[in-house]
């Protein structure tokens, strides 16, 4: 079991030496995922040393250059290493024409499928599940459609108690009830109960990813009680101004949220490049909300350690 | 009196950690060239400190995305940064549409003017000129439309010597006959010649810039005498099939062409990232032309220095 969040962008619009702009890899139970594709995003995942094959799934936030003018470059590099197996891309509708003019004009073609799936902004949709997760999609407020995303683990099955299973008459077959809950009774009329054969999974984790958006009361209701809330705090709050015109966060409003939605951690990123340091938000978020933190290029979140 | 060429991306189509895509930033008697912009360029610009809102031409060679995946960003940072001055974009006729197509999908409308130019595929054709500078492109052989550039100094004006000025009677006025080559004749008849007053300028110096194409012997004759050739040569001889059935050139192509144009010096890039190391490119372009050189990112090649 496993669920990592790998940050390859911590800064906003503006690339910088020590911020590039916003993209993550998400690792969950083997499941490979990327949210947003910066430029640079292609460069990013080797450095940080993720095999960029095993993207399945892409999620685009919106249509803001720094959050996608990488996609195109990664998805021509995943063609030229010889990729052959589909990748789902999601985006809003326009990103579709975006690419194939981009592909049409340099004459080349994809040696693999993109499966395309248009986002909704209206609503908190479900756009992906499989046996161990399910991932939405939510509206925020920034200045053109944009979606946030949620990633939840499915309940999990109980986890079987190796040692006490020892020297009972319990076959193979009977693991699959006790794991889902349920008791075992032999022909002979023995009752097992599950209880005493196994104990309790780890309780399903969540991830949510909040990038770009004012401060918005609708956010808490999508996310409530997730694991990790990543939030973007563009400004501090001396800049709210700022925030407002361009609807961006503040560290406050990302606090305020994490608040809100019960987050157990709050990681912040898309940091304007005018702050040189993480000091004065940090204690800005902590004011607020206490289990808060500040992203930078390469840190790995570790959903088990929060 | 300068001109430089500050290789941004030294690699082919597929970046790496320590090759980036084509990108050069060329300063010619302070004009401020860009010449390709592949995805990354912008950082490597910040990188390699050039003051990016000095550049005020922007040539890109053909889309392939390797070639100008960044271009849209570098204007959308350029943009953000607040510049104003117009910029002169030349390229292949349907990249206005790809920008156009980006900018409006993201909602943002650039804070200068794009002065969009096609170029051309057929011929070799003057793009730009000013006071000391003239610039032409010119085909290459590839899988789709490209150019080549080429940047020529106009001849310079002789330089005075103003030691041997020193108590003579003649006008700051008269300076300017001199640079031009022409005698002065004072109203008391004397005459001062201007060879005794001037000495000889630097010749004029030319860059040419060949990436990416097959070897083709009508470049010669575009680039004949040019101080600096920089041609690609994505790979080494042995993998002659490959360059073929790309439309790339191998370092003999390479070579074979500088020693044709005969050119002073040849700078090679666009560097498949199959080989690790430099030592079999030197080795083979030495066969051939002597004054052979592999680029690396980072590298400034001064042309008054070959």
């Amino acid at each position: 079991m496993n669920f990592t969040v790998t940050i390859l962008g911590s800064g906003a619009a503006l690339p910088t030496l020590s911020r590039m702009p916003s993209s993550q890899y998400i690792n969950c139970n083997n499941r490979h995922f990327l949210i947003d594709c910066a430029e640079g995003t292609q460069v990013q995942l080797r450095k940080y040393k993720v095999h960029f094959q095993k993207i399945s799934h892409i999620f685009i936030s919106h249509l803001h250059g720094d959050h996608y003018f990488g996609l195109v470059g990664l998805l021509s590099s995943m063609s030229l290493l010889g990729r052959e197996k589909e990748i789902h891309l999601f985006g809003p509708p326009e990103l579709e024409e975006i690419l194939t003019t981009q592909l049409h004009h340099g004459g080349s073609r994809l040696s693999f499928n993109i499966n395309f799936h248009s986002l909704r902004f209206d609503v908190k949709e479900k756009i992906h599940e499989d046996d161990v997760l399910e991932i939405f999609s939510f509206p925020l407020k920034h200045k053109i459609p944009t979606c946030g995303f949620l990633i939840n683990e499915k309940p999990k099955l109980l986890k079987i108690d190796a040692k006490k299973l020892k020297d009972k008459s319990i076959e193979v077959e009977h693991y699959k009830m006790f794991q889902n809950g349920l008791d075992v009774k032999l022909e002979n009329g023995t009752i097992y109960r599950y209880q005493d054969f196994t104990f309790p999974p780890h309780p399903p984790m969540s991830y949510a990813y909040c990038s770009d958006t004012k401060k918005d009361l609708k956010i808490p209701e999508f996310i409530e009680n997730c694991t990790v809330l990543y939030h973007e705090a563009t400004f501090l709050k001396k800049d709210k101004s700022i925030a407002n015109s361009t609807m961006h966060s503040t560290t406050i409003d990302a606090a305020e949220i994490a608040s809100l939605a019960s987050a157990k951690s709050l990681y912040v990123g898309h940091i304007s490049s005018r702050y040189k340091s993480d000091e004065d938000f940090i204690n800005e978020l902590k004011e607020v909300f206490g289990n808060s933190y500040v992203t930078h290029d390469g840190l790995i979140i570790d959903l088990f350690k929060q």
